[in-house]
């Protein structure tokens, strides 16, 4: 029999839908097996049988479901910390692209760092995600936008579960911007490295989702029909960077090709929630970026909450808008800035965020016959996750990811 | 002769004033003996005697001062996550007072929690502090309100310095709120508790300066005037809470008391600025407070700026406005937020900050013949300690304090 451990003293935030606030079991039990969760509940409703394990008694804490990032671009050159200061001086943004800023100095700094560059520096993202509580995280590509820059930035992602005991979800996100090489040439860009690339890619294994930049300065809505339509046909599930500066209308456009979420979402047309929610997409909000970029237009929080879509919290993090590196800040943003519940939050890094990266079966929810992916956390009630702000009350995280 | 050692391989952000920008010296050199900084300056031109000492390499990394954290409530009894949530869940004020939120429920539970809980709920806060780089923290008392209660935590904030090798600095702020058993008679709690307490708490040593909360809904100008004579009387610096909420004359009313800063300031009105600055007071500016509140009126950066005010910046780490453990995070929502550049951020949590606490002689820049309060980073460029967000890159903490 494999090795058998029972928790007691704790709380558990469940997180399962349709239950009591967060899922909450008071003065629980959770019974873990070879990673699995074989029992939970309250603690003076343990069975017979597990009382004989050995106990690890978590003093009162508190257990959730493992966080899941789900919308990332951790891998990346370089960082954009001069920029972040030149715009703060006062340069325009002309100066800042003369002297080498924007996403194409990411691009730059990304084809230009060696592999163990890349992964050493992600790793110390994925070390501040972890320390947050997070135990997946979903990693775009999308500063390479050559098809070898773009399949090296995947490989690399994917490898960084050899390092640590996290699951990765990659995502094509080629059509990320159109890079110097291709300028004037979307189309071109668009066949020869965006989808060529995806199924060279997805031949490798190395795909498991396909995202694009929808916005006036990214690709066009009939761009990304073509790029959803390649990926349908090798069988991938779509999720598109919607509504984050202008109204594309690519939320939409998401849920046509039932993708798994639309992502942003802040000019989102209040009135195009309800047909929106019947793709059953996840609405991720990123109020990180909304942060930094010190966006004032609030995404349509009370009519997703009205039609019952489903809205998941993610970090973004990126380098040029969310150098963020903590779920619970992000958690607190969504409170802060979004008018998010606390139950909303902690629903939005677990079960709505598995969801979106379509991992609801293992992922997000503390359930018995789950791979036991769990956080305990030095606080009293869950609230206290988005509330405080700064510092990670996390006292453990457990993965059911051995590493590779 | 005391241990010596010389660090290499590393940049110092010295920020001295009137020097390069951060008063960075790249490719330095750092002699520090027994707690003291020996000598600094380019490796270079490192002198002969300092060649054989031991040498620790830092890998390029970047040194700053250690952080002062200039205002804070750092102990309190319990928190305000609930709180946090009822007013998410669209809970009005007077439900949220009627279930007995708000500072007085601050007061009730720090009354109520013994002193080893209060020593431990804040070393918890302390340790996080120190983790983004902070070895001084200003600490206030406030939530007692009575004479013994408000000395309580004011012996508190002292006993942390035996537990962790910071500076504390505590502040008398009896004048935080009027408690429920004066009500109506403000200015019996102003002789009784906060005059007659301030004489007590400052002979048994307890107390470095004086603030007060100066609003409609704390103290007027004139009850301040009557605190702060009793201060001057004692020989006591003062400080205050001013124009947060709306323009009461505080910062003006510091100023003519020499105060050593006026902190929050968002409805200072910028024509008061130019007198402001004629006292030497510094600016002590909160986003964490301004972020929490939802605040919409900024503090009159340019104003300062332009009437050469030293601007620091603070986490006003406390349970109801500001639950913000890290001081990093302060300096991120300072440029985000309030504009400033990376360069004032980083000037406000050191130079500006010791300065607010009256110790510029000792903290907040790093010279020859001063105490190695030093901290050292994980990043490049000191613009990076600003533009991260969620994640603290501190490698080394390093203070001349030992634990006592
Ligand atoms: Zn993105
Ligand atoms: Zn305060």
């Amino acid at each position: 029999m494999a090795k058998s451990v029972r928790y007691q003293d704790c709380d558990i935030a469940t997180m399962q839908a349709g239950t009591a606030p967060y899922g909450l079991i008071e003065k629980a039990s959770l019974v873990i097996e070879g990673g699995q969760i074989l029992w939970l509940g309250k603690a003076c409703n343990l069975p017979e049988r597990f009382h004989a394990l050995p106990v690890t008694s978590l003093n009162g804490r508190l257990i959730t479901p493992a966080f899941v990032d789900c919308h990332t671009h951790l891998i990346f050159g370089g960082n954009r910390a001069l920029e972040f200061e030149m715009r703060l001086q006062g340069a325009s943004y002309e100066e800042i692209a003369r002297r080498g800023g924007g996403i194409i100095s990411t691009v730059k700094a990304t084809r230009e760092a060696t592999d163990e560059e890349l992964l050493k520096s992600a790793l110390t993202r994925l070390d501040a995600l972890m320390d947050s509580g997070v135990s997946v995280v979903e990693v775009k590509s999308g500063y390479g936008l050559t098809i070898d820059q773009e399949i090296r930035m995947l490989r690399i992602a994917r490898a960084l579960e050899q390092h640590r005991p996290v699951s990765i979800v990659t995502t094509w996100l080629a059509a990320h911007a159109v890079p110097p090489e291709y300028k004037g040439r979307e189309e071109a860009y668009i066949d020869e490295v965006v989808i060529a690339g995806l199924k060279l890619a997805h031949s490798q294994g190395l795909v498991d989702a396909v995202d694009g930049f929808c916005e006036t300065i990214g690709f066009s809505t009939a761009q990304m029909t073509r790029i959803f339509k390649a990926a349908k046909s090798l069988g991938l599930p779509m999720k598109l960077h919607a509504e984050q500066l202008t109204d594309q209308k690519g939320a939409i456009l998401a849920a046509e090709y039932q993708g798994l979420s639309a992502d942003h979402l802040e000019y989102l047309d209040p009135n195009d929630v309800p047909e929106f929610a019947k793709s059953g997409s996840v609405a991720v909000l990123l109020p990180g970026a909304f942060y930094t970029l010190k966006e004032t237009q609030l995404p349509p929080v009370k009519a997703l909450r009205d039609n019952q879509v489903d809205m998941a919290i993610a970090t973004d993090c990126n380098p040029g808008s969310s150098p963020l590196t903590s779920i619970l800040t992000a958690m607190n943003m969504a409170c802060t800035l979004f008018s998010f519940t606390p139950e909303e939050a902690l629903t939005g890094v677990t079960r709505h965020a598995a969801k979106a990266l379509g991992l609801s079966d293992t992922h997000g929810v503390i359930a018995v016959n789950r791979p036991a992916n769990i956080a305990i956390w030095d606080v009293k009630h869950p609230s206290e996750l988005s509330y405080w702000l700064g510092a990670s009350p996390l006292h453990q995280l457990m993965s059911s990811r051995a590493l590779t």
